[in-house]
């Protein structure tokens, strides 16, 4: 079952003739989320045969020209395509406004119906969830409201061993219970502790994405254990001033948030186009936090399932 | 000196993984103008090397998204490289609106100074022009207001002989008259014909750009003798009945104007997403006009300079 998340740009404000502009695909268990949509989007997701008719999901992190200008181009193709569905867009809710007069301009039927739904930037939010998948937002700390996106598996619950109905003789209306995490009480009056009878559900995937923000330490506490944490680096230390100045983070920042947050794993991205090699992004953020990767487009993350 | 196009994007409405949307830029005598800005123009720009700082005139042919998606994108890169300067901007009236509140969006200090010059859609109008070359825009026959672009150098006096001057002792305020085409009477009052004095001047270039339009001859009147085309071929004639009912050209329509134009070449592109290859479609137009090529991306298109 998939927990994969796919590069499509990764480049920061100025475009590069090797990166494009933030957006990446994330599919879990068959949902696919596209989060931020810089210019380009479309054309990406046309290289990598990422289908377009399954983003019904769209995370907009703030309104920076580079993570949503590939937006109006997206909407305008799912609706040239004739797909009749809903898209939601989550995002701040001015974008609705910025691109309002050239959805207007789109003659004949619009097909796609897009639903929008602002984000808070105050506070921490669970703005998806279904079944199997949550999502939830919270603040970062950029130069315009900007929020980061938290993407988890539900815990299932825990599996209840075949031999252990057998032989304590459980009733199938305990099974519930002891799914849930109660022990059993036989017949004869004896414990059996949930642990023995039960083996623990798989562990429940998580990723996170964070940009853009400068150093910023109450998102330790949202994206705590989290499996895979893309966090900016636009600057490496040499900029530290000008990264403060911008309110961006540089390589080191980003692993400190890593390693704060017990992450997993660091992959991290959205590097100025003054530099054109990403190893000296990857090189600084290894000193504090060795598990991380400069993020390379077109490449696909992958994230096990285990128990 | 340079005439010269070089094309960005070429794809028709949908994207695909081989092409941008229209996008080109002509370089004539150093004066780069850009034509149609879809969705990627300035990634291609920097992949091609083509400094954004030259850019000072864009030409929008029609308010379709894949023919001006990417401008917001280019202007608002031109605004964070701190480029204080005009960039005039040819196109639809109604794109200032539609583009309106994502440039009031943009934060801060606006250094480019946007000049919007709406097109007229009933007739040829000069719409620039400087001591070199003109630009002429006319109507062309699509689904929304939609113009083509002529682009043309001036045709330069001739060149006076020296000898001429000498032999015939022309006085120096008689020049002026000559290179303008006059005859000179000598003080014998024998005539001296205007071609013995003068050599003529080179061949002024011009390169004319129709995209998105049906079949309309009423264009060959504007751009005859034109030394090379673009001209949509959005189709395969298998498709003519789609082409008519979406107001596009098939590669057939495209050779026919370029041979009632006299045109020195043609080039074609905007084919649809349907084919992924452009031979059948350089094939189909060169059965009527045999100097067509299919255009590829990244590929500069030079007209040189002859008498």
């Amino acid at each position: 079952m998939p927990f994969e998340l796919t590069i499509l740009g990764s480049s920061s404000a100025l475009p590069t003739s090797e990166r494009y502009p933030t957006a990446q695909v994330l599919n879990i268990l068959g949902r696919f989320f596209l989060i931020d949509c810089g210019e380009g989007t479309q054309i990406q997701l046309r290289r990598l045969k990422i289908g377009f008719s399954k983003i019904k999901h769209i995370f907009i992190s703030h309104l920076h020209g580079d993570h949503y200008y590939g937006l109006i181009g997206l909407i305008s193709t799912l609706n040239l395509l004739g797909l009749k569905t809903e898209v939601h867009i989550y995002s701040p809710s001015e974008l609705k406004d910025l691109i309002q007069p050239q959805l207007n301009f789109i003659k004949g039927e619009m097909n796609v119906n897009l639903i929008f739904h602002p984000l808070n930037f105050k506070k921490k939010q669970k703005i998806y969830s279904d079944k199997r998948v949550e999502v939830f937002s919270f603040p970062l700390n950029h130069s315009i409201s900007t929020c980061g996106f938290l993407f988890k598996e539900i815990k299932k619950q825990a599996n209840i061993k075949k031999e252990a109905i057998q032989q304590f003789t459980i009733p199938i209306a305990q099974i519930k219970k002891i799914k849930a995490g109660a022990d059993f009480i036989t017949e004869n009056g004896e414990t059996i502790l949930n642990k023995t009878l039960t083996t623990p559900p798989p562990h429940p995937r998580s990723y996170a994405f964070c940009t853009d923000t400068a150093y910023h330490e109450p998102i330790v506490e949202v994206i705590k254990n989290v499996d895979l944490l893309y966090h900016e680096a636009t600057f490496p230390e040499e900029m530290r001033d000008f990264a403060a100045k911008t309110m961006h983070s540089t390589a080191i920042d980003a692993a400190k948030i890593a390693k704060l947050a017990n992450a997993k794993k660091l992959i991290i991205g959205h590097f100025s186009a003054r530099y054109n090699n990403s190893s000296l992004f990857e090189n600084e953020a290894r000193t504090f936090f060795e598990n991380c990767e400069a993020v390379q487009e077109g490449k696909t993350y992958k994230i096990i399932s285990k128990t």
